[in-house]
């Protein structure tokens, strides 16, 4: 599983991170998705491996305007280009109403359909062949929700062993059985995969929250995953200066919340656009890592755009040269 | 007065050029308005010398997506700097219901006032110290304006020798009525600015077009324009290839109607994402240029993002080095 940043500042953008998005594969860019839309993410995607031809779904966190402004450029430009896929958009309702007021206001039309999910519905789920996604209810401002990607179709593993001993020597039926399929044998014998393959492992899974001020929300789901790509807006001073009604969290509490479940590996995005990046700028981005870095041992990553990451079968988080 | 270009892109952007949108004031970034607000024109303000606190209003020449999709993003980034003063949006009404669903819709408020002013108004004026702007309706497949922009508060003359004669001598009546500013003498005699000076020349305008498929339709405003700024989406050859339909013009038509109305300043913009900038690349943005070229011997210009053009008083039009 891939994933890169298309931006990682909170709010408004600098001119180093664009406004909230991230673009999430089973393998690379084809197919892909997309959590969150702020405005300029089609600009952001002109100079990443991502194509609006390829986009599986979108799914957005929550309503506001950072992580939703660029959804009518996005979907008008894909619609430029010719695409015909429909294309899922798993959000709260309001976003429809958004699209929706921006199309016909526009003079727009759309070459594609586009299915509006819920995102807000309890028992939500959707499914594709690559991957189930679930929700987390976050705490926020305006209902929020944390997306769960879990891998789908892992690779079986034969048991050779039992096959033999069963009289089935290699041949097409091994593959047969191997992609998960039931093979009919010519003697009238239904072998069925589940008896003579396993799941070789356990799935990838990764989690990709919206804004939230409380990440303990995100315990359970915590347990089997295997990357949290979590906001951290500010350091914890600052966000005390704040005060609570952003309800955006601090690298300590999430750093705090990632020890706590021992979670393997932590991302932290949608930074504070007060920090700064370059040699020498203050208040720096470092800090917000520092600070983490004295709660959780864990992996640790800032995200910054256009970085792209790699989640192995192994369950290993490495960082990718930049494309 | 001076403009920077802040896209030049028809319909989606590419990698060196974004989607439309023009910064232009009286004198330099302090303040300026904008023309047209194409997804991304936040991000590009940050990149230029144009800041949305000094913005005093916004022009849409018609409703389409890649003119009115930044609209959103900046007014609430704006909110978010903590500007107070209002702010008037010149445009059609459905720019009113488009950006009214925006921040509805994605929980946000402003800090500051909006004036919506409907731009397809007959007898349609605005003005301020700077300016005084008209409209000129264009052929689109929507309803679609041109804006006049034409300098106000021109630099007066002192009639000295007609002060003499009336026995004003030097002093501070003089500069009150260079101002353009009646004066009442100790003596009980009204001056009036009007009989004392004269406006030293004419005034500066500039013609800022939205999409058109008919020149001919600024035949009259371009009589005393110094400048006009016009799409180019095509060569005539593609424009003929591509059919009426998008109701765009092709560097030839512009050109040819340049120099029908004697035109002194032309400013090609609004290229269709086919053409290249860079070395080698094909076709190349040279075409437009050479296509025009052939039939409008004035100055012209074709628009860059960034580039930023002075019109003296003496009418000369020069682009500035890169800010």
């Amino acid at each position: 599983m891939e994933f890169t940043f298309l931006g990682s500042s909170a709010g408004t953008p600098t001119r180093s991170r664009n406004v909230s998005a991230l673009a999430l594969g089973p393998n690379g860019p084809k197919p892909w998705y997309l959590v969150d839309c702020g405005e300029g993410t089609q600009h952001q995607l002109l100079r990443s491996r991502y194509s609006v031809m390829q986009l599986k779904a979108i799914f957005i966190t929550h309503i506001h305007g950072d992580h939703t402004f660029g959804l009518p450029g996005l979907l008008t430009s894909a619609s430029m280009l010719g695409r015909e896929e429909p294309l899922d958009v798993i959000a709260p309702p309001q976003v429809q109403t958004f699209i929706r007021a921006a199309i016909e206001n526009s003079d727009s039309s759309l070459s594609f359909d586009l299915n509006f999910i819920n995102s807000e519905a309890t028992e939500f789920h959707w499914e594709d062949r690559y991957f189930s996604v679930s929700t987390v209810p976050l705490s926020h401002r305006v209902p929020c929700h944390a997306f769960v990607f879990t891998e789908r179709n892992i690779e079986r593993q034969l048991q050779q062993e039992k096959l033999q001993a069963d009289g089935i020597e290699p041949g097409p039926e091994w593959g047969e059985l191997q992609k998960g399929k039931d093979v009919l044998l010519p003697d009238g014998r239904l072998l069925k995969a589940d008896d003579y393959t396993q799941i070789a492992r356990d799935p990838r899974r990764i989690i990709v929250a919206g804004d939230n001020d409380t990440p303990e929300r995100l315990t359970d789901a915590c347990q089997d995953a295997h990357v949290l790509i979590h906001e951290a807006t500010y350091t914890q001073e600052v966000s005390e200066r704040v005060g609570p009604w952003p309800q955006h969290s601090s690298a300590e509490q999430v750093a705090r919340f990632a020890r706590q479940v021992q979670l393997p590996n932590l991302v932290l995005t949608h930074f504070s656009s007060r920090y700064q990046s370059g040699p020498g700028g203050t208040p720096h981005i470092n800090q917000l890592a520092a600070e983490a870095l004295q709660y959780y041992k864990g992996q640790l990553f800032l995200a910054k755009d256009f970085d792209t990451y790699r989640l192995e079968k192994d369950f290993s988080l490495h960082r990718l040269e930049a494309y």
